[in-house]
């Protein structure tokens, strides 16, 4: 099989510690039910599997029924790469833009994803087991090999208050004499990072005060245009890492 | 009235030429809908009107029913700024996905969206006035003082063939040796840009050549990872504008 075949195998995340060749790996039950339902996969069939840790494996289907599912990890086709650096900090908004921004962020490479409350945040309920399965279901699409972890509900002030102070935080602000994002590259060098991105209604002029007191704390801007919280998200993950990497 | 209010204001696009004070404007019967049933406005209240030409101004009700809605031009808030420069080649891909291609492109300030029909291509048809109908909404929210234009369906060829060849294409190649897009920024200083993106299976070896072989065309890599083509277009944009600003 040529590498261009490989890709277009189901790829499917099985977080079971030390993959090892000919070890068997039990899916889950969604996991079974899609391969054999939706991808009509059946034993014999061909498909890779990652854990986080150990890279890019080509596994076989040993065995699937309705609820059921082993898979035997035939070899490695990837190494384990170094792990992304960039974590997101952002408050919870409507369904489907917060949906967009945990997928997105996956994709784009992040490692982490706190959902923080602002005072302007409207939204303050989220289901972690559903967005966590969001980005397991981006870490599979874009051959990410591992997956972003998204992190419970916490209160924005508590969270700095406890943040690793070595992380800098790329504070992203609408509408205020800020640096670009481009002229902040020097700082965006300096890893580990954080984005930090506010609710629809932007920070309170208290919480500006509170977080740019914050030493690891960077105001950034955008740009002239007024950005939804999910386009400002996305382009700050996008430019973070042109001008970083 | 503050400046902070005024961005409160309902704001619609209302392309009539020449913004006069006192020159009354009918708007189409969506916005009255909208307007009246939506919004809650009756006759007196303020919005925001734009045409793309004349900058950004407050208007008042003056008359509104069911079907019809009359406004009045008050004064100008904001005068016209200069247009964008940034055009988007870009096939067409599932509607949820191009929706969000069309909405993100206006929100970060392309001029034009031109839907190219490539090899790969799995969707053949667009409904322009819908899509239009998008841009159009996101120019209103963003703020923007003009619209992004969408232009019929074409082919990526015969588009390629008549286009301006002083328009820089930054071509975006997934899987390749190109380029990153930070690399090719002195290229992105030379306006005016056009940034082209394929479908889901990228472009095929035979329009790479093609496409490459314009001498206004700089392949462009976005970076390690395997992106959606609505995040492609979006990172794509957000870095171009950043580089290039």
């Amino acid at each position: 099989m040529k590498a261009e075949d490989y890709k277009r195998l189901v790829r499917l995340y099985v977080p079971e510690a030390a993959f090892i060749q000919g070890k068997n790996l039990s899916l889950s039950e969604g996991q079974a039910h899609y391969l054999r339902n939706v991808m009509r996969k059946s034993a014999g069939d061909a498909l890779r599997v990652f854990n986080g840790q150990d890279g890019d494996w080509l596994a076989t289907v040993a065995e699937i029924n309705k609820k059921k599912a082993l898979v035997k990890l035939d070899h490695q086709l990837l190494e384990q790469k170094q792990s992304p650096y960039v974590w997101v900090l952002a408050s919870p908004v409507k369904k489907e833009a917060f949906d967009l921004m945990i997928e997105k962020s996956c994709e784009l490479g992040a490692a982490k994803f706190i959902p923080v409350t602002c005072e302007h945040t409207v939204v303050h309920k989220i289901n972690q087991e559903r967005l966590q399965a969001i980005a397991i279901e981006a870490a599979e699409q874009s051959e990410r090999l591992d997956v972003m972890t998204v992190e419970p509900l916490s209160d924005l002030k508590k969270c700095l208050n406890s943040f690793d102070y070595k992380r800098n935080i790329i504070f992203c602000i609408e509408r205020a004499a800020a640096v670009s994002l481009a002229g902040a590259a020097k700082k965006l060098a300096q890893k580990p990072l954080a984005i930090l991105i506010g609710p629809e209604g932007g920070f309170s002029s208290q919480e500006v005060d509170f977080i740019s007191n914050f030493k690891n704390v960077t105001p950034v801007s955008l740009g002239p245009r007024i950005l939804k919280t999910e386009t400002a998200l996305i382009a700050a993950l996008a430019g973070v890492q042109l001008l970083g990497e």
